[in-house]
């Protein structure tokens, strides 16, 4: 901290390195920005002083990759320690490994000697609480023990969840995208990504996941990947003591996160592009590549035979496609939004509910209930009693020769034998059947049953149980239906007309591209129709962030002066004037607003605006002028022109301040249309903007205005937005 | 356009659809974006008049996606028509088919009957011209004619190329991404998309490519997309008539001849990402999405079997990597820089000397001589006769039990009977080494006749060629030294460690993204490390097109003052004042100048800044006020003010000029750092900004004024950034 003295001697810098920013509040991207480079800009002048300043430019310039491979390495290290304790845990409520109780199941039985090719899930090392306890495997009596145990490790692990995360880190409830979405644009929440939130989140995601509610742990990966890019940062000041910077780790880290969590290193860094793309230089994309690079290689070499892991699901295209099956495609698309909004409205209904009402004030008590109801109703319904996962993995199985599912009970005409690749041609045996009513049920109780999951205090993604109903709606609808349909109706043209068009294997993952392509098209349009925001943005409107989507177009007729404060019937503008405001005015201004800054303008007659000055600032050079300059008293006047006049030996000493003020504040005209304004606001990432007309101040808009002004034209309430 | 009576009747519009721009000038996509949001609005408050008003709306509202289907299904068929044109001509160089001449040589053996499976290639059908004109298929002398003639289709391919492009369609020729890039950002280049270009560069590409000379067809491929956007646009007067909209259909058309140059439907979206992300709604994205899926999908149908054009090298991994291979994968990927630059002097060389110099002079002589010569080289090594992307395809080819290839000729070790995914464990036999002189020497031929052919007057693209010469070294480099290392060393450490972590199928999309990942980021480096600029970028450069790239960081530390002009010894900077300025002077000020707008300002001594004029709006109202409004002459006074004052009936009519006023234009203090200034620039897709302090406007930036300083502080000539 700079005392005023030297604040007097660096008259030149045109930003101080004095000032942070408030919990809640916006950062400003061009201020962070300037900063960096200046900060540059003295390493690089210093880095041919001496060889020493020339090691520590050089190790300045590589620390942004060193914080990259420590990312990687712990965010991959995380996903695979958390992968491996959920699967023993999710393993634990129905049973224990003999030969070693920290086994899983699927581990136990594999490194069993008693293990047969054809039943791989049974070992005599693996063991049921009921078979353990009582001596019989088999029966009602240990069906219900098993189910009563069943039920009491869920409720044991979720007490633990909700427990941990009221009484430790609050933060760590959710999936914590959202709130990600918002850092990364400029939104200061302390604590969101810190130490405490890393561990209780990692601790209860395993405990969420394994009380099998209905929940992923792929958004709370993001989150906690990202938790490890802060912790990083901290470790070199170029990117602790800027936020600008910080966030270019924090892009890179949800890039790792996603890669982790979904088997995608290139999705990873599509997911942190569209921030990238507005504030961060192109290098910041390489760096989240790297990071991604490295967490999917660390979690490869953690887990490497847990395959439905790292590659999420694994989907082994045997068969090439044809036209017919686009039509199920294209429905899937289209019933995407209406069955993602049946899960919306549990949104919509139990958050802000939970603020008031009984679920929310008995958060813990909340979690017990739906958990008990879940394992209760899970447990007789092999769809819904294994792990979600499991569960879309089975539905994804093509049925091949050796496959037992029940799914795959087919009746074999032995009289044919067709190549793989042609039209199924089987009829369907009473097992599928069977299937069917299972996966009805089971598609029924995932979709109730996610509605009241959702939002409740505990770490939980949305995206599994999500992909888990359209992946049964997709395998009761398309994958069966269809299939009977092509067999009873094999003459149909549709289900010829492209078989003379396959082209064998080169042309594989185009194939597969198109009918994907073509739901992804298909849900698009629906979503349009439906409305535009998706579940992270009403999330982010929910709790009132000040987040500008690019999404969001502004086609209002509305302009500047509409939009700028102070309104018709407001007091005037609080401003200063540059050579004519005491240290006593100017504390009182302070003491009287709770504005972030205040605009400079030559007088209060001509109103010709100069700069704008930090609240923050100001306060910390009054305080410090008060302090130690002699001489400045309640009665100085405040400067912020190039020079002060020389004043008679009887007047008080003057206080400089154009040091702290800042020369170049962003204006537009009040003639300017808010749609050009709202584009200014999201591509240079303002936190205000000053209005003019022909040089003359008359008011200023801030984002918040910006955003309550958009909420006011999309018919929305402005007074939700409640952060600057 | 409008009469001055109707430009005084609507004041209230900020701005008249009166102006397009010049040839060689910057769009403002600010004033394009407000102009579309009007025609928007207008559409939409009009649709509630009547039924046909609504139709009219839908349709507009959908006429995005019927131009994108349009694109797509052009630029396919476009697409798919020139491979098959290839394919032929390329054969008909060597022989012709005689069951039908339109076969290409592949075709010919394809549904001839007599073809076997060993040697798909041969087939009484197709005759090589020598056995066609003397009946020898055999012998030197057979093999003489064959060489002729070959040469001689070459040279009359390459003339015809050349000539077609010289009379016809200049615009034709070369790659074209790097105007189109340029074009994209928002610079008029008129006639560079028309029809006759289309239609040449269609037929000159095929000619060119077919000659056998060492070009690529994907980037022209590229610019003929474009040209079908382009085409598409003048249906609708909503992108015709707006350059801004214009390049949402032309960077989805983009997008869509990436996809059928390289097979990648979502590279294609990725490549106008870039673009897209600044200045395009997010929508575009979606459009590019389904321009480049239909684009792909007609391809496919038009030209089912030629499976390497769609996929453009489809790769089949059928064994894992190991450790060892990433040493060279990130060698290749070191050396990619500095192989692509030994192809880079070509073009610093080339193309400024062919300007003046002798090449430049004769394009067509340099055509011929070129292609003689490559012609005569290529035709006695096999690995260069052939097609360039044949070559290709045979580099990538793994050597499983039925291939043939020369470079597959390992001695197979009876007593052995490894797994397919096992180390490679043969030593290599006399075919390979025989194969890798071969492939050297056509390793050096490929650098060198490139270096040559690149900036030729006819389309040509770089990227096959670079990926032949990168295959070649890999081939000669990790393929064939690496696996023999691993044989006569397979006790290293570094063979085997990883033997155990492969994890068979379903992670192969994973495995092979590592590899090719650790490429590009070592590739990244070493092109940083070697200097910034791309090969588009430096052709940009060259041409002095006005392109902001995204990836030049600004960090230089000069403020808008520097930048700004007039300079220090300049005359003072053309403004007009509101109400005192005659219709005489404004006549004189835009015949002594060259301005392509003008500042308005209060009056001279307060030089308070109130708009900013269009040249061609002023123009184009005082001529039509001239003749239409009568009173207004030479002494009439012009009035930018809303309302002008009452004068006595003596005094000329004044001219009321407020409607071409734009009221925001972009100001900046003196004391923005440049570093903003670019940013904003960037960002917002600005021609200009006015420099103001407290104020009063100091002085004027263009874009060109900013990319001059950018060369400056680069340590590169400003003057050679040419346009504005």
């Amino acid at each position: 901290m700079n005392g005023a003295g030297n604040l007097m001697d660096f008259l030149d810098e045109p930003f101080p390195d004095v000032s942070t920013y408030e919990d809640f509040h916006t950062i400003d991207w061009l201020r962070e920005k300037s900063r960096d480079t200046d900060r540059h800009r003295k390493i690089t002048s210093k880095s041919k002083e001496s060889l020493w300043e020339l090691i520590k430019s050089l190790l300045d310039a590589w620390s942004g990759w060193v914080v990259m491979l420590l990312i990687g390495l712990l965010s991959g290290t995380l996903a695979g320690v958390i992968d491996l304790a959920v699967d023993w845990m999710t393993d634990l409520k129905e049973g224990v490994c003999l030969s070693a109780f920290w086994y899983s199941h699927e581990q136990c039985c594999w490194t069993s000697n008693e293990t047969t090719f054809d039943d791989r899930d049974k070992c005599p090392q693996w063991q049921k609480w009921a078979e353990l306890m009582t001596g019989h495997a088999e029966g009602a009596g240990a069906y219900v023990l098993n189910y009563f145990l069943y039920i009491l490790w869920a409720l044991l692990f979720s007490f633990l969840a909700v427990s941990l995360v009221r009484v430790f880190a609050p933060y760590a409830c959710g999936s914590g995208i959202p709130e990600i979405k918002t850092i990364l644009s400029g939104f200061i929440i302390r604590g969101y990504l810190g130490k405490w939130t890393l561990l209780i989140k990692t601790v209860t995601l395993v405990l969420a996941v394994s009380s099998g509610l209905s929940l992923g742990k792929e958004g709370p990966l993001v989150h906690v990947a990202c938790c490890c890019g802060n912790l990083f940062c901290s470790l070199f000041s170029k990117y602790s003591k800027n936020e600008g910077k910080r966030r270019e780790v924090l892009s890179a880290a949800a890039a790792a996160g996603v890669s982790v969590a979904f088997g995608a290193p290139i999705g990873g860094v599509l997911f942190s592009l569209e921030e990238v793309s507005y504030y961060f230089p192109l290098k910041t994309l390489w760096r989240s590549f790297f990071a991604a690079l490295v967490a999917a290689f660390t979690l490869r070499s953690i887990n490497p035979f847990g395959n439905s892991r790292l590659v999420l699901f694994y989907v082994e295209y045997h068969t090439p496609w044809y036209m017919a099956e686009l039509v199920p495609f294209i429905l899937l698309g289209g019933l995407r939004r209406p069955l993602g909004d049946s899960l919306h409205p549990g949104q919509h209904r139990l958050v802000p509910a939970e603020e008031d009402h009984t679920a929310g004030k008995y958060p813990v008590l909340e979690v017990i209930a739906v958990t008990g109801i879940t394992a209760l109703l899970a447990y007789p319904n092999p769809y819904t009693r294994r792990s979600t996962s499991e569960l879309i993995s089975e539905l994804f199985n093509d049925c091949g020769a050796l496959e037992s599912s029940q799914l795959c009970d087919y009746v074999n005409n032995p009289n044919m034998s067709r190549p793989v690749d042609d039209i199924p041609d089987r009829p369907a045996g009473p097992g599928v059947y069977n299937a069917l009513w299972q996966l009805t049920l089971a598609l029924i109780f995932k979709i109730v049953i996610t509605i009241f999951t959702f939002g409740m205090k505990i770490p939980s993604g949305l995206f599994i149980p999500s992909m888990a109903v359209g992946a049964i709606a997709g395998r009761i609808g398309s994958g069966i239906a269809v299939e009977q349909m092509a067999y009873h109706h094999h003459d149909w043209i549709i289900f010829k007309n492209w078989s003379a068009a396959c082209l064998g294997e080169s042309h594989r993952r185009l194939e597969y591209i198109v009918p994907l392509m073509a739901a992804a098209v298909t849900s698009k349009w629906v979503a349009d129709a439906f409305g535009k925001e998706g579940i992270y943005e009403s999330h982010i409107l929910l709790n009132g962030y000040p987040y500008l989507d690019v999404r969001d177009e502004f086609t209002h007729r509305t302009l500047a002066t509409d939009v700028m404060r102070p309104r018709r019937n407001d007091p005037p503008l609080a401003v200063l004037t540059q050579d004519s405001t005491t240290v006593e005015d100017v504390e009182t201004l302070i003491k009287d607003t709770d504005y972030n800054g205040f605009p400079v303008v030559v007088s209060r007659e001509s109103e010709r605006l100069i700069g704008f000055v930090q609240r923050r600032d100001l306060t910390l050079a009054i305080k410090n002028a008060r302090q130690k300059q002699d001489g400045v008293v309640s009665s100085s006047v405040v400067y912020f022109t190039e020079d002060a006049p020389q004043l008679p030996a009887s007047n008080p000493q003057p206080l400089k301040l154009r040091r702290i003020l800042n020369l170049s504040p962003f204006t537009v005209t009040d003639h300017t249309p808010m749609e050009t304004v709202v584009d200014i606001f999201r591509k240079l990432g303002l936190r205000q903007c000053l209005v003019t007309r022909s040089g003359r101040l008359l008011g200023i808009i801030t984002k918040k205005d910006v955003l309550r002004h958009m909420a006011q034209m999309m018919n929305q309430d402005p007074e939700s937005i409640m952060f600057n």
